[in-house]
């Protein structure tokens, strides 16, 4: 490759992972206007589409003082990117490896959110997914929402457990034991909004139940829900 | 007609449906405010008064992203308008049948919303009527808020739905079984505040039960406070 | 009185109105603050010290809309008051009434709020007191927050009730039957301190029993804490 | 020490007051943000490093109008300190004396906060610890959240069971009985980060156990949970 073919390929590589900041920071304000986090507890990530790279919150910081330059830019190990745009202040969120295995496993993914929703954690404390019950569910999870298995931070046992409960199902979300929901989506919108209906579907069965049992809803009517919405929903 | 007359008729229409936009725009304000929707799951529409017309949110857009411009207008079978003013970018909601059903159905109807808030969809998923045990619901419903039937999405079975269970209810809410409530009012500012009220009367009897069973009140005492509200209250 | 003086006099009449329309239009934002109403279903008044008369929300309002003009003067029966400042455009709140037969029955009372509070009314529909196991309930209402009878709006039910039950209560709040709660102040803001700490509590007790029995205070320390908060706590 | 020596020191120690005085007014907003606190019901203080002094809310104020410069200056038993800077025209808030004890007998605690936040409040009338079912539980408390003694305000029986309670456990929060939450840390934002957190766990787990029993962590894997965070998390 010639210098000039080096220079327009790191200018372009360099303006996609500016545009991924700049989307998942912005991304996190949605965890904050419906509740799904508190302090820094919870986090959005996106691949950097065609790389082998992601971008990830960084550890520890609030909210309020994101910026799109204190994103930090990773491989699909989790590894802070080098360069000049990859090597940021920050260390990475601690859940950085469970993020990158699931990218690294999962290649139609394009971006990861965990949180530890009230509700949705409420589930995964049990170990009880949230049975499918509501049209909405139908729409958005295809099904009920999975559990997933107690897994301690440290290595790949969450991204592990992600993946293997996420791969045969048609749920973009996972209640890992114990801890809280993961979500998937095609793009790291996609995967917010799987997380912030999560939380809503977890929160309004949970409050049917405590008064009764909810009706169940016939598994053929919840796949031609699921099928309708996937494919026929939005401009 | 003569040419006058018919420029002159067709820029009444166009200011009465900007109108309309604009209210039923300003009027997703109140479903965020309240806490009744999340991402793009509830919408407002509003009859076009005097017009075999409607209009009704975009589909999929987000609440913060609304405009006046990008509220749709339908014909009353839910077919996106022709013309300048009803020829919009955007497709209407996945509910438009359903809204457009009863606009046909029930003429005295001129507002109409859909939401799938928490405590009032919790009671849907058991398919169970909300007791009129507080004086606020003498007020506003006349009596129990009542359960309409399970329906998909797709053809008319939802605006039948509404449509059988509220013609002869002195409520303007119905809880449709397994998906959440639609409410209906004279112009879109009442159907909005029916759906307010039916979350918030959801949650109260909800909240008491928990704990006991509320207090019953006589059905006449019932009759009494709503014709007083109906007919008394307000400016 | 000489027309000199009647001048001053009414000068100085109008600009004690002036202050109380402000100061009620202004603790309207505490209801709404603290969630403590929806739509129009909540209003706070206040005696005008010195004179027959009180301040209060007019009708069907929104919180949003208010102004310390469109607040309504009124005799202590409920009465619009005649003359410049007293002649509103707006009719009284539908709950004057009650507010009324409080200023004329307790003269103690400068301030009166009424709610439909969520977690307040949802004992109130089980018609059952909050019981005192909380020490910021012995600080504020120096017991449990009793029940009054149910009573229909539209003659002095209401208002007999209210005072029938604070008389020889400590407590400032009353768990209207199957209604919602009224508190009262020697201030307006007082009255909207007490409807605030009415629903934190019946909310912090309603969920504390939901997983079982609170533990009782003995009544001789919450007679301690109220004696203690109601003398020294402040600056 | 010369005149010279002692005005430097004089200076030093009033810019030291200010800065604290500053965090502790900042750190107020963090208690609204979260719903920790209604009215004046709550109050974080911090110990000013290197001297007997600490830096408390005003007693009875309303957060919307703290101000640094209305924040309390006192020794460690809590009287208000003398001099320019510590001789504020406000009172100190009235669980100043619980905040001194606990900076008298745990040199290590920098910062202190009391609220009486909703689950956290329910879990203490019920005299309940709130048993480590969470992963975030055992990183920030390393266990259950221990129950501390009834004790009435007036002397120093709240600062005797907080620093009972306390001094063995690995949690920073303690559930004063029937009163609620006291938590410590190293400086005033990690005492406020372990209200934030208590609460968020307290309503976690609350509503968990709602519909069933929580399952159990392995209390050598909570112990690991917690000696990664404590010693790895963060910038």
């Amino acid at each position: 490759m010639s210098d000039h073919k080096a220079a327009a390929a790191a200018k372009n590589l360099s303006g996609k992972v500016a545009a991924v900041r700049a989307e998942v920071c912005a991304l996190h304000a949605e965890l904050t206007r419906y509740g799904l986090v508190v302090w820094t507890a919870g986090n959005v990530s996106a691949r950097v589409q065609g790389e082998e790279l992601m971008v990830i919150k960084p550890s520890g910081l609030a909210y309020a003082e994101l910026t799109p330059e204190s994103m930090v830019v990773t491989d699909l190990f989790g590894t802070p990117a080098a360069g000049d745009w990859g090597n940021p202040t920050f260390a990475p969120s601690s859940d950085t490896a469970a993020h990158a295995y699931v990218y690294r496993h999962m290649p139609e993914v394009g971006g990861v959110v965990h949180t530890h929703s009230t509700y949705a954690t409420a589930w995964a404390a049990r170990g009880e997914a949230i049975p499918c019950v509501l049209t909405m569910m139908g729409d958005e999870f295809g099904g009920d929402i999975p559990v997933g298995p107690f897994a301690l931070i440290g290595d790949d046992s969450i991204g592990q457990g992600i993946v293997e409960t996420l791969r045969d199902s048609k749920s973009p979300a996972v209640l890992m034991k114990n801890h809280g929901p993961f979500t998937i989506g095609r793009d790291a919108r996609a995967a917010v909004k799987a997380a912030v209906m999560c939380e809503e579907v977890a929160k309004t069965v949970h409050v049917s139940r405590q008064l009764g049992e909810p009706l169940p809803i016939d598994p053929a009517l919840i796949a031609s829900l699921h099928d309708r919405y996937q494919n026929v929903y939005g401009q």
